[in-house]
């Protein structure tokens, strides 16, 4: 269960940062649909490293091979398998983390509980693993058509995009490359990036995503509400410390005379703290939802720490890393998203007869 | 799978608020322990209603039946089936929610979705169903007896402990009504709860949960980190908005250098921002999160809303219902988190031969 | 997943067989269908001890109590909890099993396995707990309705229907207190296990099961074939040794050309050797199955065996026991084919949108 | 869930009989065993289409490729994915099966569920994805090391060994390129399959597979008993008709006092009618179990059927077909037989602490 997500449509994901290659199979997908390749490849892209110049250097094309599952541009309803080839794998650079562990990273406790592990660049714990999930995530979002799913960067450090910020163009999230619409606090995140680079040091910062035109009734009582879902498809993202959604953290200080939702004849409701989501079940208004991402864990510094025989020792920051992970974990939470929805929508149809 | 909950240790539930009966049955348990009933039933009176007077004064005992995988005493590995009785329903009081949506209640999303419901006290989407998490978390406690699990108040509306509190005696916790083991803030807690009701308004809140004396190496990656699905378990209690793990959003607002976690050479670490997980493994150091809730949606007011039949009507606050929900959730997020810490052990237990 | 069976539609049970109830909770039966518990309660009739002078004399009314799920005789979505409470056990007849293992009986494996058992009237592993399948089977039916799944005996010991015996009028299966529809046979059969009774002996049997009126197209390749899932379900019902499907362990006697099924223009087939199940899928054609339940392993002699502390004994036969299972196994096997489809039948609504 | 088998020890597949490659991840393989690759390679070997003469002519070298979760030879605990690259795949034999059934295959099925089918070699119901089991089970095997796992073949259309034959020497098996551990009986096999084919006709047979060594206590009450599972997994397997245990149909003409297995002090059984699975579970003692196959569908003769229109239409036998799957189908029956007790022996490591 562990390396598979989903229910009915669902993905079971294999491949380590440096081994010769990653994939992933995906079950479930319901038969018949066109799938645009070209589609898949530009998700792929806005992941990519080496997309710009404030994330790592590393240079993959991530170009996806479909081994089975689609046939004369459909899908055929059997399981779609596909394997992205590692190419530019430098494992030489992480020969100095055989014996050591860097702080914050998975290291430490792969060793404690596997009491084996593949150190190359982080092995299986790398987010290296989330490319495919933006594979299974684009064919999600063709099936879907209809529902839009679009994410974008609230906050990079201190740096934030004003509270009540309104989307109303999700084509401006792609004219960034820290993928902020409002260009004036875009600019300065950027700035912000290459500032903490120069310093050899991190950031963090939130992710915000709205669906739109969603159907009513997906999410499935009582502990697989559509939300529960949702939040446990983002902490599976490497580097997500919190989930929240509709009124989130901030609901806890109103009242419940303010933060109900008064339905209007027309079927929607008059606001919309509860986030799209009542009960577990969407109820057709726009679900939205914050994904917060802590800093990266490597850093250009040397840094105290522990190696395998329990002495202290110090590491080095090396290898190409990207200074903050929330311009390429956009297309990561989108498909995260797309695969939980059209798995509840899929859940859904067998509700009722 | 929509009402179990856990992969070996797994409970499944069933009941609504206004039946003859709630239960569930408990698969996966080992065998061989010693059953503490009277341990379960503290647990229960933690979260029953009626049990201060900042709560719902529905009067239920909740005495739970085991029927079945106890035998003199000890746990069989069978399963564990059990049943508490509704006894103090007052289904009357529901009779003018048949046709009609309460704002921010599942009464409309269960319609859509279904096309019936059983509107008595909200039915199944009542937070009655919880009672059965608190018997399956009382059981998995006392399997996992030397690990800790504290959960307690942190804010009620605008009233919070201070950022850096410590929880020194966990003792403090059940001598606040409110469940915040600081007797000056409690005390706050409790007026601003008297107050809301007083108005016929409610509150939320947030509650903070702290699991200590951890083993390593707990946690399944890639789609099961241990935080994953602590944040699905807390997502899943009724009216939760938000969670939390360690930095949590905070976090995302440090840089990587300060946010790191020095490894010392006790294998302890130095600060704490990861929340005792790493790479969804635990680390040995102290699990800790935050769960946020929305004020209750029942309040004692007139609302607009429509009926089943798309008019507009007025709705009255009507029945016996908690002006905030949070002392009573405290019960529920620590059988939760234990449910998951069980069920996670077993898991590991078959990682290695 | 041990005490669970089916994915969509699901049935969870407990309960031992001198506890003080056993029951069950069904997952995911679909909303908005009439239950009628008239039928519920006839096919409880059809497996409950007493009900002829062949079969046990425990007496249990086997009365279906349901907790949830039904509202106004409607089925909501929710799970539905149901018990049946124990009401005739005679524990001190098993006294002296309490460190004694009977003879190809579960005694000796449950006490490897958990170090503890509940020796009471065989506990979790005595065929009690089937009721609770009945129960599910008995409105998996229900919603099934135009699909017909009738179960029958074709052989009890040496005495056996005529192979190519045609089952005309399902009717006259609960003609015969054996459940064999033809009125010769059946005689034959009720004699062999009175002599078989008389002489303290038991007899075993196989059952042959038709589901007619089949929908094309059920059936979950490659791991979830119709036939795998039908075959699992059968194969878990107590004493049960083997199950074929079609032309089964004759089937592999023929000729290639001679076992093919020629497809006719109305997309029947001329013959039905593949049992209404090709590549794992359901082809419209009448699914047929055979299922061979050994002879009763308690026994009214004297057996040596061993005890717990590993020394040689005699075990008495002792108690009320069935001389032959295959009369109350019926209803079971038609339950369990029920369940298996209604699963199937939910699963395949999500293969194409 | 349709495409993966296993619960903790799980294998996902993919693939189609003419697409790219087959392949499959092996999730929940405990970390830190050394890897043989030559015996993967060798159970390969022992099902690849063209080992001799009396099998299909395909030239498939089925070289595994693994892609992860082995560093340094060692399983690491993170999912094996891996690939098998078709490459004698010649697709225009197929064209005249574009739009017409062939009799007894899955053809028609495969359109009626998805509404298209990929007609190449079966596609995807074909028996070229069994491959990927082998390599699973070969890895099971390996890990299982102890527990001895043996099938051979005793029947092949009316040719049968002597029904009380005894497996000595397991390695007579693989000297017999039928897979009958008899030699006489082989050869007459052998005459029986090559008639067959020169007829244009094909074969069935029965497979026998024993179980030694086993470790008392796998299998998990009440639906997932360790016969149902292995049951379930035979039937999985392409062309299996039926599955028996122990005593199996002929058990039922057996008394109850014949039938029992009277435990002797050392724990063994006097007779073994059991099958070594008492209650679900293993009792120590070897299980054996028989898998019935059909004759292949696929004749190399003109046979009705109906085409996708509706209209009848005559198809012809072509392609490289086997005349008869049963000695290819040895290694299969093996593979899914380790799966099924490794991943039983792993869920059985939670059953207490």
């Amino acid at each position: 269960m562990n390396n598979s997500f989903g229910n009915i449509f669902r993905l079971t994901t294999f491949g380590e940062s440096h081994g010769k290659a990653i994939g992933g199979i995906i079950d479930g997908c319901p038969a018949g649909h066109k799938i645009n390749l070209e589609l898949i490849s530009n998700e792929m892209q806005r992941r990519k490293p080496g997309q710009s110049k404030i994330v790592t250097q590393r240079k993959e094309d991530d170009a996806v091979e479909f081994l089975s599952g689609i046939f004369e541009g459909l899908t055929t309803g059997t399981p779609i398998g596909f394997i992205i080839k590692n190419k530019d794998q430098k494992s030489k650079d992480y020969d100095h983390l055989k014996d050591s562990y860097r702080p914050s990273h998975a290291d430490f406790v792969y060793e404690k509980k596997y009491r084996i592990r593949d150190y190359r660049g982080g092995g299986r714990s790398s987010a290296r693993e989330t490319a495919c999930r933006v594979v299974a995530g684009a064919i999600a979002k063709q099936i879907l058509k209809n529902i839009g799913i679009h994410a974008f960067t609230t906050s990079i450090g201190n740096i934030s995009l004003d509270e009540n910020y309104n989307l109303n163009n999700p084509k401006n999230i792609e004219k960034s490359i820290v993928r902020c619409p409002d260009n004036i606090v875009s600019e300065k995140m950027i700035e912000e990036i290459k500032k903490a680079r120069k310093n050899g040091d991190t950031l963090g910062g939130i992710i915000k995503c709205i669906i739109s035109n969603m159907p009513i009734g997906l999410g499935e009582p009582i502990f697989n509400k559509l939300h529960s879902e949702l939040g446990r498809a983002m902490l599976s993202i490497n580097a997500v410390k919190g989930f929240e959604y509709g009124s989130g953290f901030k609901g806890t200080k109103m009242k419940g005379s303010e933060h109900n939702d008064i339905i209007k004849k027309d079927e929607t409701t008059k606001t919309n703290y509860s986030g799209g989501i009542q009960g577990g079940i969407s109820n057709g208004m726009d679900i939205f939802f914050n994904v917060a991402f802590k800093p990266v864990a490597t850093v250009m510094k040397d840094q105290k720490t522990i190696n395998s025989d329990g002495n202290e020792s110090i590491i080095k920051g090396k290898g190409r890393h990207d200074p903050c992970v929330v311009p390429r974990a956009i297309p990561i939470v989108e498909a995260m998203a797309a695969m939980v929805i059209l798995d509840y929508f899929l859940i859904n149809k067998t509700k009722t007869l």
